[in-house]
């Protein structure tokens, strides 16, 4: 296991959050990257419960995660997960121009596929039924349907976006695992492929060792 | 003017847009990180007028900016940014932790910021008095206005967001200027700092080459 409480790099995540989110939050991402090379880290749990407002000056935005390594302080998954790829060609290959097209992915999943996720996310999972939701979300449904058409269209029937497993699957994955099952209509290359992420080893260590954070109280007695 | 036609980079913009989005297109990002280096470049312009499906196989989304150099076909314009930044220390530092927390800023722009504005500008652009939209922009407002708050007192007092300006202000103001006047309530240190990266050379070269294409009918005649 990867984690452990002496490791040089910190990853910032939550002691607890409802369960539809566990799972999903963006500390799996660093996680995940962290594990495909190997490299140990240690957890800071900010806790949220029962009004704390327990926080990480190194985030501007209040969220987690915050990614420590020497004197050097990151936020954004992104940025995250790009500076731990740029540590190991089997994250992010050497090579200029695979190398560039790996990073255009990585930008495509947080800028071309994550906003329209959150707008649909933010229907099914926050407004709570609100009048604004229900008329909204034929629209955001079918303009996501649309983006992740022409996603599946470009992963074609590759294993991944480009010729081999790179941080740009590793963010696409995490990103359009978000969605449940029957949430909306996605192409079935595109469930094959966020699978294949899935089985990945490293992602399943990741997942396991976020859904064990949660599974600790906060004196750290499992619950 | 950097912009020539034997450049040998190539950036795709818009043959035309409605008037509101000149000056807001996304290779717009671009022609200005290679006008603050110093690179010349030449565009392809995609016309979209009287139903023309004009697209670039090269961007999977069907959108602009897609960028070419040697071998090598780039979209999302973060990625591109980053691409360019790389060329040249003055858009991105050598030294590992400006350089991350530069990065760190570029994905911020685009992964926390952009976001919400967007949520913002497409109630108050394309929804066209919709309902959903009026029940919704209050919260979407609300949510964006919180967002610059912590974004301002990251920036406090600074003229940029790091020591000095990097492609994360650069994407960042790009992100910013979005908004219009009154549009919602901005804080003035942003406010300023908008401003203080439109008055860069290279943004308003950038600006004025965007602008004077949209002024070319597609025989190249100015309208």
């Amino acid at each position: 296991m990867a984690q452990h409480d002496d490791a040089a790099i910190e990853v910032t995540g939550f002691a607890w959050v409802p369960p539809f989110a566990r799972g999903q939050v963006r500390d799996l991402r660093v996680r995940w990257a962290l594990e495909e090379i190997g490299l140990d880290y240690r957890t800071r749990l900010l806790d949220r419960r029962d009004g704390r407002t327990d926080d990480d000056p190194g985030q501007p935005f209040g969220q987690v995660p915050v990614y420590r390594e020497g004197g050097l302080t990151l936020f954004e998954c992104g940025a995250i997960a790009l500076h731990i790829a740029e540590k190991d060609e089997r994250l992010l290959p050497r090579e200029p121009i695979p190398r560039a097209r790996a990073i255009a992915w990585l930008f495509a999943a947080l800028n071309s596929i994550d906003p329209m996720m959150g707008a649909l996310l933010e229907i099914d999972l926050f407004s709570g039924g609100a009048q604004w939701g229900v008329l909204r979300r034929p629209a955001a449904a079918v303009r996501l349907e649309g983006r992740l058409a022409q996603l599946g269209a470009a992963l074609g029937a590759q294993d991944w976006l480009e010729e081999r497993f790179t941080v740009g699957d590793l963010m696409m994955v995490a990103t359009l695992r978000n969605l449940k099952p029957g949430q909306l209509f996605m192409p079935q290359n595109l469930m094959d492929y966020i699978a294949r992420g899935e089985a990945r080893p490293a992602f399943q260590a990741a997942l396991a060792a976020q859904l064990g954070d949660f599974a600790l109280d906060r004196e750290g007695v499992p619950t």
